[in-house]
């Protein structure tokens, strides 16, 4: 390896050191053992700094976040917006260099650390990339055909998350992604050996990758670059299985001591000894080893982007509609007119399940919103999610699709499909990825779905099956605490649309919301077209849907409960009380609406009772009394289930008749109005 | 093959065939695809329906539960108490034949359905018979032999829980798990070529399995036995890839069309034909079939009890300690007197992590819990779960420990982790297993946690880093939602004590608790020992920590935050304000306690602020007012960010100010007191 190159990576690696050493917090092992490999990554990426959104640039994932002090190194290096004076506020609040790798910072593609999502979001980008590909580029017009690199670790192929993620690649060969095992042999728990000793390699290779070795990931350049070029040959994802000492060059080279604790000052020292810097100064970077990027990367990597430029520009002059629709998405805009292809009933029309109302949205907008690009946990027969004219993501050569189809057969891999939408949201090009299951195993995908909701990747999770209704596959799928589980969760919508108006909303709003992930709970059985229902009503997240003179009690419901709610009103006037019904599809909604708003819909005076057929854990934000269910469910046929526990306008009414005589000759304030 | 075998498994098909017709409900593939290995598999096994809990039984664990007819049939043709009756009410309300398998059931060894549990808890399984075997056999003696079959399909496969469990069943080398891969090649999205296109052989030898194929598993009974009998002389768990027709025999067969949907009567009519059945009629058992499997499983299964039991009383004899022991386990009971080693303190003592509490508790009781299996998703060194006197759970020729180990390394693999914990615990014998992990990635395990508190295995989550304490490593470890997800669970006790004495409580519950599991979430930083608490005050879920007289204000607060809502109390007192402070380490447990003891805690006439340092969401329950984080956190030093976000006594007094303010004068109800 030439001097200049061997001066970079100890640059990268003390960079590290001194980051983690600063903090006195922090992981120097992975970054010291990976500095090699990382230089041989990103000095032959295609990136321009100077836009670290241009679509055609290659994507790096770091799946083993905790390292992240080597990407701040690097980002540094190679002219993003992070100065030495960030990379020493390593781990300090308010700092741009926060203790794993956030998607916001320039350079980051992906938020990671929660182990196994960084490889399975790469999935994702690879999946996004091949489709734009196939649907873009022209003969002479190669628009995308950029690569996914990835480093990851023993704790992320431990995670299940990436077997999954991991054998879908293989089937999907998607061979724009080249992934660097760094085999260590050391996890926290001290050597791999105590609970890891599956052959990987064999593993992967079962799994349809491409399987190459570095034996010695620390010093063998040559042998990395090599197997680096072998990998863009392939016609599968490959995975490289580097290894590597962790804390390669510390007096503790090899052993756990250096994975998760700052080095010792005195080994600090004679590690800079070593790589030939003056052992007390910190924070040190060559002007060579600035100039050598900017010559080897930096320079390339903006005239790479200027050329696209130019091919663009040409090819809008040959392809005018594609290159529009290049451009649109790029800025982020919808077609126009969009969501008038977003179908609205009146109680005329016929009763129809939820999933099966968004079966309809689907179809009527997925020839119209090429940005769209769905999918299904396997069960797609069941949650209908496939629109009738789409084609699978396939590669050619399996005869069941195109890489230009955007429906993904994920298998029966909730998780790994929650976290390859991520990384195809992350993509940028304004994809909106959606991604079918049972509500109840929406759960599976929960470290997915708070990696949505954490990095702002605006996901669709279209969860049929949503409560007891689903009747005889009893209690092992009808989910209770899902629903508190996700509104209790920052920056997520939770829709449970009551009819086909709410599910065209929710679905609207959803794919409106840039940096917000939704959930979208259907019924797996029918329901009635609401009176008073409408996209724009819904679209506040709650509305009043049936109102009374002077309100005795409001109802407020969601889903399968407001038909039921709205019928219990007949039998509450009978009795002489007059009930105002609340549909309440989305509490995020809700909760971003003006004060106002939300005093009109639940104002002081009136007592409320909210009734869902789930958990109530959570509605006492909204409402004075709960009609929930703090039990698992039961295997029937579901009028029978409903029965049991009660939802009925029956059921309904005996509470609702019971929160009055309560609250009667009370002072009752809305539950809105707070103390601060 | 023999006749009566021939007509046996015929039987076990139409049986299955009958009880999905009867309710027009269901799954008849598989059933019938699997009719032949499950005759195989359960005419060899050793039980005695007449004690289905006997502890040297063989077990067997239907993965692909939603295969359940073809469960029930077996009980019932096994002289299980399941009548033909009871199969004709298949899936319907209050039925002994739900959906799925469920545990309560006789004879269903673990509650399946939702994918990739099954063949998990089966790890659990035999993990617990290896360490029952490795604790109790002695020369002469063996009490402990008992052989878990599993059969799964597809779905099993794909899901990322089944990787984790069976790479660690690989590395443990459990040769008493001998599981059949049902390859039929079809799930719900139709072929498997779709989406699962790896090769699963190469993926189990890659895990460390022994992987022996069956070619033809409908009708090669002779090589299905050959494959039970090389299985069972392996030194590895075994994998047995059976390739079978789903819905063998129907005129659909080999398409998913019999996945999940009841056969057409004429189908129904045709097959029972095949198969020499009268095609009028339905639930037909002939009396040869019940003989044969009399005299070959029923019979030997008592005469094996029969023997296990002598066995038992010699081994009482020459091993009257051993024979005490598993006597003791086998009734349920605790060691006399074991509660005596659960550390107390007192203010003198010194502040200390909750998790550094947590490890003392280990470390008092390990040696005398017996039943106590511990274990870490790695991070064994953060989490402080390993007692010190404890051995690894590890085959021998590993030289890193034993079968008589109680620690598990488990890898990075929280969902496998659950899984197994719920294997453990349905094996019986008093097992209590817990796990640590930090608290974020419990949430990676919710599809496990669900099953636990579904099935009511007891399993404990030790799971620490519980909130933005845990400082530097940032949002993506900071658990929010975590406890709202999990407190609205049902049955699931969620702990966060706030000194020694209610970490204290937290095990004792928690380990008492015969069907309800636990999560017990530890602070990283050190907190000090509490004024006022004790084991038994914080065994009631909430207690009044420090009162006032005619208090102004309760303050309601969990683990780290009840220090600073005591220390907020000399702030409130300076401005007049008299404040109680109720310490609050479990809801489940509180709601179980009488309303008269609720309501002597958090009485009428006194607004109460809710203070926790995570989602108030669900808080409104208990409390008038909530201060929680409805956000993301954030990556700096943890003092700095509880700072940031106000959770200090400064910010806890501002807002119990404004909670005084805004209720005073007002008719205030605890919201213990409801309608209904
Ligand atoms: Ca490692
Ligand atoms: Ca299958």
């Amino acid at each position: 390896m030439s001097e200049i190159e061997q001066l970079a990576i100890n640059t990268i690696g003390l960079l590290s050191v001194d980051q983690v050493a600063a903090a006195n917090s922090g992981h120097p092992g992975a970054p010291l053992g990976l500095s090699t490999v990382a230089h041989a990554i990103w000095k032959q990426m295609r990136i321009n700094p100077k836009n670290p959104d241009w679509i055609n640039r290659d994507r790096f994932v770091l799946s083993n976040g905790h390292s992240v002090a080597l990407l701040y190194s690097l980002l540094h290096l190679f002219g993003y917006p992070l100065a030495l004076n960030d990379l020493k506020q390593f781990r300090q609040l308010g700092s741009k260099t926060p203790g794993h790798p956030e998607a916001e910072t320039p350079g980051i593609d992906v938020t990671t650390g929660p182990l196994g999502q960084g490889i399975s979001n790469a999935v994702g980008l690879a999946i996004a990339q091949k489709n734009f590909a196939a649907r873009f580029n022209k003969p002479g017009y190669t628009l995308s055909d950029s690569y996914t690199y990835v480093v990851l670790g023993d704790g992320c192929l431990q995670e299940g998350v990436s077997s999954e993620a991991s054998s879908l690649a293989g089937h999907l060969q998607l061979n724009n992604l080249i992934a660097f095992y760094d085999d260590n042999h050391i996890t926290i728990d001290g050597n791999t050996n105590v609970s890891f000793t599956e052959d990987v390699n064999k593993r992967y290779e079962a799994y349809g990758w491409n399987v190459l070795h570095v034996q010695n990931g620390n010093t063998d350049l040559a042998a990395i670059q090599a197997a680096l070029e072998q990998a863009k040959k392939s016609d599968k994802p490959t995975l490289i299985r580097l290894t590597t000492i962790i804390g390669y060059g510390s007096l503790q080279q090899g052993t756990h001591s250096v994975h998760g604790a700052p080095l010792k000052a005195d080994d600090i020292k004679q590690l800079k000894t070593k790589f030939g810097f003056n052992p007390e100064e910190s924070f040190v970077v060559p002007q060579e080893v600035y100039d050598y990027y900017q010559k080897e990367t930096l320079t390339p990597g903006a005239a790479a982007e200027e050329e696209w430029n130019a091919l663009f520009a040409s090819y809008a002059k040959e392809y005018p509609t594609e290159a529009a629709e290049i451009s649109r998405r790029l800025s982020g805009e919808f077609p126009e007119g969009w969501e008038s292809q977003l179908p609205t009933y009146t109680p005329a029309d016929k009763p129809l399940a939820t999933r099966k109302l968004s079966e309809i949205t689907l179809d009527n907008i997925f020839d119209n919103l090429p940005e769209l690009i769905g999918g299904s946990a396997d069960l797609t027969g069941s949650n209908l999610t496939r629109s009738k004219d789409a084609v699978d993501f396939q590669p050619e050569n399996t005869g069941l699709g195109t890489y230009n189809g955007r429906y993904i057969r994920y298998g029966v891999r909730e998780h790994g499909m929650g976290a390859i939408m991520n990384g195809i949201s992350a993509f940028g090009a304004h994809y909106k990825p959606y991604g079918g299951t049972f509500l109840n195993f929406v759960s599976y995908a929960a470290g997915a779905v708070r990696l949505s909701a954490l990095s702002g990747h605006p996901v669709i999770w279209v969860a049929t099956h949503d409560s007891i209704g689903l009747g005889e596959d009893g209690p092992t799928h009808q989910p209770i605490e899902t629903l508190a589980h996700f509104r209790a969760t920052p920056n997520l919508k939770v829709w449970r649309p009551a009819d086909g108006n709410e599910v065209s909303a929710a679905y609207k709003v959803a794919l409106e919301s840039n940096h917000t992930p939704s959930i979208i709970a259907l019924s797996r059985q029918n329901l009635p077209q609401l009176e008073g229902s409408s996209i724009e009503k819904a679209s506040k997240g709650a509305y009043v849907l049936k109102d009374a003179e002077n309100p005795d009690v409001i109802l407020l419901a969601t889903g399968s409960e407001v038909e039921i709610a709205v019928n219990s009103t007949e039998l509450l006037k009978a009795n002489g009380i007059n009930a105002r019904v609340v549909s309440f599809p989305d509490f995020h909604t809700f909760d971003q609406q003006s004060k106002e708003y939300q005093l009109s819909v639940l104002p002081d005076g009136v007592p409320i009772l909210s009734v869902e057929v789930l958990s109530p854990f959570g509605w006492s934000k909204y409402s004075h009394e709960q009609f929930g269910l703090s039990r698992f469910g039961a295997s029937g046929k579901a009028p029978e289930v409903y029965k049991l526990f009660e939802f009925t306008p029956e059921g309904v009414a005996k509470r609702a008749e019971k929160t009055v005589a309560f609250y009667k000759g009370q002072q009752v304030r809305s539950p809105l109005n707070r103390a601060f």
